[in-house]
């Protein structure tokens, strides 16, 4: 019950907050206080505890907060202990690159395979991971289940092959084709907007040197 | 002086806000109500309302938006209409998907050029963008002053080239490293943080067949 009614934003920022709790935790740091934990995530104190008290009682008044029993709460409640399979569709360069570095165990997903239609790729592997026919999807659905599916595919084909990974019971889309994918209630679709981020910058950095007579 | 205290929120929402109203204008859509528009977005009509006041008065009650004119203004805000000039660092696969696919005009910047390491890539072209020698970074600094530069390069080399880049006086870093940058105030790092994104989908995911008794 506890966990009904945690807002988007709260949702967004753990995350944030488990990746730097694992780093301390890998530098072998033991305790840290909200306050330095909320100076470091751009928050407040007082916002770190708020978002922290949604899921139960971590800190103790004085002493902060535990790295280790924190980073492991945090990783229970994204559901990072019980990794769930994941494929991915499209092994064209940026599917590479992330069957080349990325880390899906942190995650919280075990990779399993990746499929493409590209003849020169069926049957090679990238990273120790093998590239499949799409052919073999229903049939791999059907042993396997995997959980989500990482779209990086053309943006042409992406709306298709989501209704099919749909229809085959995927449960989680990751989505980088930055098309705004319909999909039923059930499945959440996550997207990769590389565009919004690249806004972002440009809006930080057309607003600093304001220094003429701009429509203010 | 309007725009002197728009939140990071706001600001997170606005290209989102952009992307959806450059569809629409491309489909022909003229107005928009805030209604719909938040719908779609998924905040709230009066949310919608806030933040664009944060700007300027854009909607005529009872009519909606004008898409055209919304657009322009946010793209404005954006500085999407003065595009500056941006390079790659690091060719490999991931770069090679942003020089592929990614549409940096949309974004608000020119792509110029790319730098890499590695013999074969040096003086090749993708996507009609030509790959350079990291010799030739500082007279190409000299010469074009490039606003941007994207990090697509590895982990280990991350730090070491953004601290480059800063004393050859770049504005912004968009980073895709997943390296926690540190940099001068005086630059704006922009992180795409692809392992924050499966975090949230895993999330989603874990928490949905919560039908035994977990601690809750």
């Amino acid at each position: 019950m506890k966990q009904q009614h945690i807002s988007d934003a709260v949702i967004r920022r753990l995350p944030r907050y488990y990746r730097y709790l694992d780093e301390l935790h890998s530098r072998g740091v033991e305790r840290i206080s909200s306050s330095t934990l909320g100076k470091r995530m751009g928050v407040t104190a007082s916002q770190i505890r708020q978002d922290l008290s949604c899921f139960g009682e971590f800190g103790q008044h004085g002493y902060g907060y535990n790295i280790m029993e924190l980073r492991a709460e945090i990783g229970a409640i994204l559901g990072v202990g019980a990794p769930r399979r994941l494929i991915i569709i499209g092994a064209g360069h940026l599917g590479h690159a992330l069957l080349q570095n990325f880390d899906f165990v942190q995650g919280g997903f075990q990779l399993d395979t990746a499929f493409d239609i590209a003849p020169e790729l069926i049957g090679t592997q990238i990273n120790g991971v093998a590239i499949r026919s799409m052919d073999e999807l229903d049939a791999y659905f059907d042993a396997y289940h995997p959980a989500v599916a990482v779209l990086t595919v053309p943006k042409s084909a992406a709306q298709e092959i989501a209704n099919r990974l749909v229809a085959l019971g995927v449960r989680g889309l990751w989505n980088f084709t930055n098309v705004e994918l319909d999909a039923e209630d059930s499945v959440f679709v996550e997207n990769v907007h590389f565009a919004d981020s690249l806004l972002t910058l440009s809006y930080r950095i057309a607003k600093e040197p304001a220094v003429g007579g701009e429509n203010a």
